[in-house]
């Protein structure tokens, strides 16, 4: 099959999946998990090829750490659709209902998105996650994973596909691409492919924003400030630039710059690094911090540097504009915190930083979907359009606005005699 | 000014504009609409210059009656800044509010995008409709009209833009572009605009949508479908399928193919030929069709055609599923609508066809903001994503995620003596 028939293949099925009822998705939800279980040995023996063969191709030791997929994560993966099974079908809501007049009514009503493609590096749980909330959503799904996991990935589609299919759920929704140059082509699809999830290192989510046309939901860094205002309690804002950046670094929503007031920077700033250096940060200042504690001197790059490690800037700003505009240029939109007891300068902050996270007095760590009882999290994302922050199943749903009438025509709403339209909202679910 | 120093000034307005109040925004509304009509003279007088330059380089007869900016177009213009004034501020609405903890606060905040690129071609009153459904959203925006209007957009921008300053917006929120050239360089701009919208013929709708990395919502096609089932009350089937395409012809949600079900072609085709016939269409049929009614063969780029003319293609199709085929192979994902007696089957319809706007058993005409009671349209989106069909004021904005805390981290909230979240839904606006 190539890579168009494919692709042709998911388009048809998307068409019927989104006619699916919510019991039938979430049937074959609990077959997927079932099936999974049933089959964990000959997944754990087909993960163990790809884990051997990586081995002897020298990967670094944290991507053998992900590649691995064990019983004890096949079991995490089938909880994971366990609680999927539980949420709220986000198809099929209606948002909004309005009578244009008498026995014309119109409905805004969810519905899938239709064709999405996910490409994703190394973890084999990403294929199942995603792949189910896909399912649950009634979208199809094109997924690409990384070369090193092709036999678990393999394994894993073919069982969820068989499963899903037992149930009655269209052939053709699931579709594994296996090839480096199958992501160039799917890149391209922008007739069949209406949304891309790209998962792993920020280079990688870059090269796929800046390759497609396609829309793609995500977020290539996470350059996350905390800002610690003059009227800020400093005790707290200690713990919370401790938190931020220290809780774990490995992640987009640490802190990677710690924005300090002119005002307090004398007090709080020896304060900090000493909570700072008993967990072993190293600290890059701006000059004048640089004046106040021993710091490393930071170069113009520190600001837009997502660190993912135990180092973090600090820069002394003068007071709350200059915050907010300096989180506006450097910060990633992503996740940033003030620190005040004001709260009209909490305000101020929340409205003028354009970021997809805005916190008041808590750590940015807080930002993901789970921490923010989305359940499922599709991912992360600092587009401007759609879906902002933490993306939950909502994520993967549109709506249509479907009206119906008893053979009502414009002409009768137009010219001299025109009837005029009663636009009523009512409190209503579309009966269709 | 470069149109880099313009996007900056747009971007560094649209942080500040972002904060503003509703009573602000409606006060500057008012300032405009009245300073609009002070000016009238000026604007008539600036318009009659352009006029005249395009009737000198001959430009077509239905372009100069778009060019024309008289006083009825003004008081029109200003009339609907006074419904857009009544309309609710779609921004700073609290979609969500979830306690994850004592004290620990999660809500879901409509906010603005940032800045809109808008691209339009010879209509003056584009130019105020944007501009103002923009401000009352929180939205910078520049703005590229049709060289034609130079004249006529440089005064209403100026007069805008001093209206908006006189009661306090921000400087820098509304950019007038004037050259070609200008537009290859905003649709590179993605790191500044964060939508465009073009407004205007499809050919230049699709260059756009082509040529750019930064969202665009809008629409090339409408190519629309009727679908007259075998259940159809004929009578209604003939009332909808005239007025889906002739109740005016020259709009994307007029009407371009019928397809009928071949059970009830032979009874049906002959009566919904005489009501077109009256109206002064001409038919383009399939071969089938051409043996059951006087027809004009249709050659296959007449199902992919919007003809935008007295000009209707007509497909004889075998049952429901063979017309939803059509409609998703053919169709523009605009609007669709099937006439049926039987519930089931319009609610498979509705179901399966991909498009924004699905109806069942009234023309596609109905597919229109002001219709649909929206009050302001900014567009009709064929998009997959963010907004779809007739797109309102809120099409224009997006939310945050804005979290009040008093201290905690995320470290209380790991580990073995982890703290639960309670995520616990609440029914209250967001303080700040």
């Amino acid at each position: 099959m190539t890579i168009q028939d494919m692709a042709k293949a998911a388009k048809s099925a998307s068409v019927l999946l989104a006619a699916q009822k919510t019991q039938r998705k979430n049937a074959a939800l609990k077959q997927i998990a079932e099936a999974l279980l049933t089959h964990k040995e000959a997944i754990i023996q087909a993960n163990q090829q790809d884990f051997d063969k990586a081995q002897v191709n020298e990967l670094a030791a944290p991507l053998l750490k992900r590649l691995k997929f064990d019983s004890a994560k096949i079991e995490d993966v089938c909880q994971g659709i366990e609680s999927l099974i539980q949420l709220k079908d986000p198809s099929g809501q209606t948002l909004s209902t309005t009578e244009l007049d008498e026995n014309l009514e119109l409905y805004r009503v969810t519905c899938p998105i239709g064709v999405i493609g996910v490409i994703f590096e190394s973890r084999p749980d990403a294929l199942v996650q995603i792949s189910t909330l896909c399912l649950k959503s009634g979208n199809a799904v094109m997924l690409k994973g990384g070369s090193e996991a092709a036999c678990t990935n393999r394994i894993l589609t073919k069982i969820i596909n068989q499963a899903s299919l037992e149930v009655g759920i269209p052939a053709g929704w699931i579709q594994l691409l296996e090839t480096r140059e199958d992501v160039a082509d799917i890149l391209g699809l922008d007739d069949v492919i209406d949304l891309i999830i790209p998962r792993g290192s920020n280079e990688f989510v870059k090269y796929i924003m800046d390759n497609t046309n396609i829309a793609v939901l995500g977020h290539a860094d996470g350059i996350c400030h905390v800002f610690v205002e003059n009227e800020a309690n400093l005790d707290m804002a200690v713990r919370i630039a401790v938190d931020s950046k220290c809780q774990y670094v490995a992640v987009c929503n640490a802190a990677e710059t710690l924005l300090v007031d002119r005002d307090i920077a004398a007090t709080f700033l020896p304060r900090v690094q000493a909570a700072l250096s008993e967990k072993g940060t190293e600290i890059r200042g701006c000059a004048e911090t640089c004046k106040l504690i021993k710091a490393i001197p930071a170069q113009d790059q520190d600001w837009s540097t997502e660190y993912l490690d135990m180092i973090l800037s600090i820069k002394i700003v003068d007071g709350l504009q200059e915050a907010i505009n300096f989180v506006n240029q450097y910060g990633s939109g992503h996740t940033d915190c003030i620190v005040t007891q004001n709260k009209e300068k909490a305000a101020f902050f929340m409205d003028l930083v354009d970021a997809g996270n805005v916190f008041w007095n808590c750590s940015t760590r807080f930002s993901d979907g789970f921490r923010y009882g989305l359940g499922a999290e599709v991912g992360i994302s600092t587009n401007k359009i759609h879906a902002r922050g933490p993306v939950g199943l909502e994520g993967l749903v549109i709506y249509k606005w479907k009206m119906i009438g008893n053979g009502q025509t414009v002409t009768d709403y137009c010219g001299n005699h025109a009837k005029p339209f009663t636009h009523k909202d009512m409190n209503k679910d579309c009966p269709l």
